[in-house]
């Protein structure tokens, strides 16, 4: 045997591989969907460990492997600690790890924060390649953490049309942190805090989305207006009559969201949408199988649940190209030693 | 935030933790159980991703989590390779990753090829502890691989009084190297290379251990002739007949063992064993609410699966062991900066 040595590929590492590169953010999600739809891809249902069930403190462990050229198997661990808020730590943090499957050794470790938020929103950003009206003038956000951010960055580089954007927090000042962050970047936004009023940021709004962590449904059925997209990002946070009033409910993976919590999955338990309900899966529009929007006056709800062969698919990606880049740092985890027998017997 | 670093511990590193503390190594796996039994655990089923139903070549993903005093939730990530054998490479590879549960962030990444190979024997030498005769000075092993060196090597640490070791396996150049491993370093023990002899091996002797990857029932009912222990470690390595010809069948858990493949769990599938079956969990014998042996004449089964929780405490113990005796390399895995949104817009 050789030295095991694995790859630590750090977020510095990950954020320099997508510095500049958004497409390839949104190529990695969409080669990952029709790598699903090729049939080369195993993704086991998620295992989240729950610690407390009153502050639902978790790791979940979303292993999944890609068959076919790639031959990868990995997994993203990644917790959600609601507690953290309070101590001004992060909410998530995520670490992967990959294997490559000829020889089954692990082949690298890999931040997985950084790329969980830009996997959110890059799926969010595909849903809107395909769902969203012609003209994307008015974005409404309600949330404006990191999730909150990283949807705008992306759809505001996917639609430079944007001129509107409204946000939404149960704080004044970090709806304030939201703008300051992108005030200077994006002169030709206007930006406006809606002191956590949800009609004033989502009325009217080609686009909406939600990305709080929280568990009650801010969103009104009443604040949509007009035909737009929105995008359902956390757990639940919309009423039940938001996604009734939608002519079109598109999700990441129905298969795999039907037994979660998210507002749709929670209507679903309850019986009042069913399966039929279920417009398409997002690899069914990018696959052509199905047409996306028919008309500018439709609503449109997208709702993600997140898919663990996604996150494989960036490990992939990331691990490919931190090779060719010559980033991270190379550990031996596994000396070419042999099991010292004595020093276990005397 | 700060930078989130890990802790990497090598397989040079836990080989030196358990260097000549082969107590520890019995201890942990006592403890694991303890905390079982102290309701201080989680262990979701396993994960099994199968890459090819005909080699068998899989990973398996065992996640658990210590409550109580250690707050640490962690996975063990073990790759098990049919097909590397005829190659010269190991089949077993494994990597463990381990998080605090205060704040939810990784904290090491660890060997787990040895742990592995140690936890698996050393809960064969604690059920022995429990149920080997009074005297034990022959045994009989079938297989002649790391897992079976590690086997002979913990039980004769555990019972000095072996003195005559048989060995079993598929092609007698490997029982030679099995012997020529140890007969330099136990010059009290008589070897004996049995030449794929299942009776030689096992009549007669004190403890029997099955450690085969094999999938065939190599132990034979008429190999057993006297009472005594065999620790079945691998699949489905001994004719149905062994089974029914115990007195006690006892598992390290027998709820988490029923639904997978090893023969006692075939045995259930086809309904010619049931739960009353079962006499004990090793928890039981550990925590006195059994007794193990009532007297020499017993043969007595001892079927253990693999718990994440026993790898798990492992890797909490070597991670406390490397903070104090300064093993393992910190690497940064995530860098205290924030997101370069400009770079994603423009």
């Amino acid at each position: 045997m050789n030295n095991i040595s694995i790859k630590i590929i750090s977020q510095t590492d990950v954020a320099e591989i997508f510095k500049g590169n958004t497409k390839a953010l949104f190529g990695v999600v969409e080669n990952a969907f029709m790598k699903y739809l090729h049939g080369n891809v195993l993704f086991p249902d998620k295992i989240s460990q729950i610690f407390d069930q009153e502050t639902q403190n978790r790791i979940n462990c979303m292993p999944a492997t890609l068959l076919g050229e790639d031959m990868v198997c990995g997994m993203k661990w990644v917790s959600v600690f609601p507690t953290n808020a309070s101590k001004g730590i992060q909410n998530v943090t995520g670490v992967m790890l990959l294997s490559e499957i000829k020889t089954g050794f692990p082949v690298a470790v890999i931040d997985g924060t950084l790329v969980t938020k830009m996997r959110t929103s890059s799926v969010g950003c595909v849903a809107a390649k395909y769902l969203a009206p012609t003209k994307v003038e008015t974005i409404g956000i309600i949330g404006s953490g990191e999730e909150a951010r990283m949807h705008f960055a992306l759809l505001k580089h996917l639609f430079p049309t944007i001129k509107e954007c409204r946000v939404s927090s149960r704080s004044s000042s970090s709806e304030e942190a939201f703008i300051a962050k992108f005030k200077d970047l994006t002169t030709d936004v206007n930006f406006i805090a809606c002191d956590n009023d949800s009609y004033k940021c989502a009325s009217n709004a080609d686009i909406i989305v939600t990305a709080i962590s929280g568990q009650a449904p801010v969103l009104k059925a009443k604040d949509i207006t007009k035909g737009g997209l929105y995008i359902h990002v956390g757990g639940w946070e919309d009423e039940f009559e938001v996604a009734l009033k939608a002519q079109k409910i598109v999700c990441d993976d129905w298969e795999a969201s039907k037994h979660r919590t998210q507002t749709i999955c929670r209507m679903y338990k309850e019986g009042i949408i069913k399966d039929h309900d279920i417009y398409a899966n997002l690899s069914d529009l990018i696959s052509g199988k199905k047409k996306g929007r028919n008309n500018d006056d439709e609503f449109i709800y997208f709702n993600s649940v997140g898919l663990s062969y996604i996150d494989l698919n960036f490990a992939n990606y990331i691990y490919k190209e931190a090779i060719k880049r010559g980033l991270g740092k190379e550990v031996v985890i596994a000396e070419d030693n042999s099991v010292d027998y004595a020093s276990l017997i005397y």
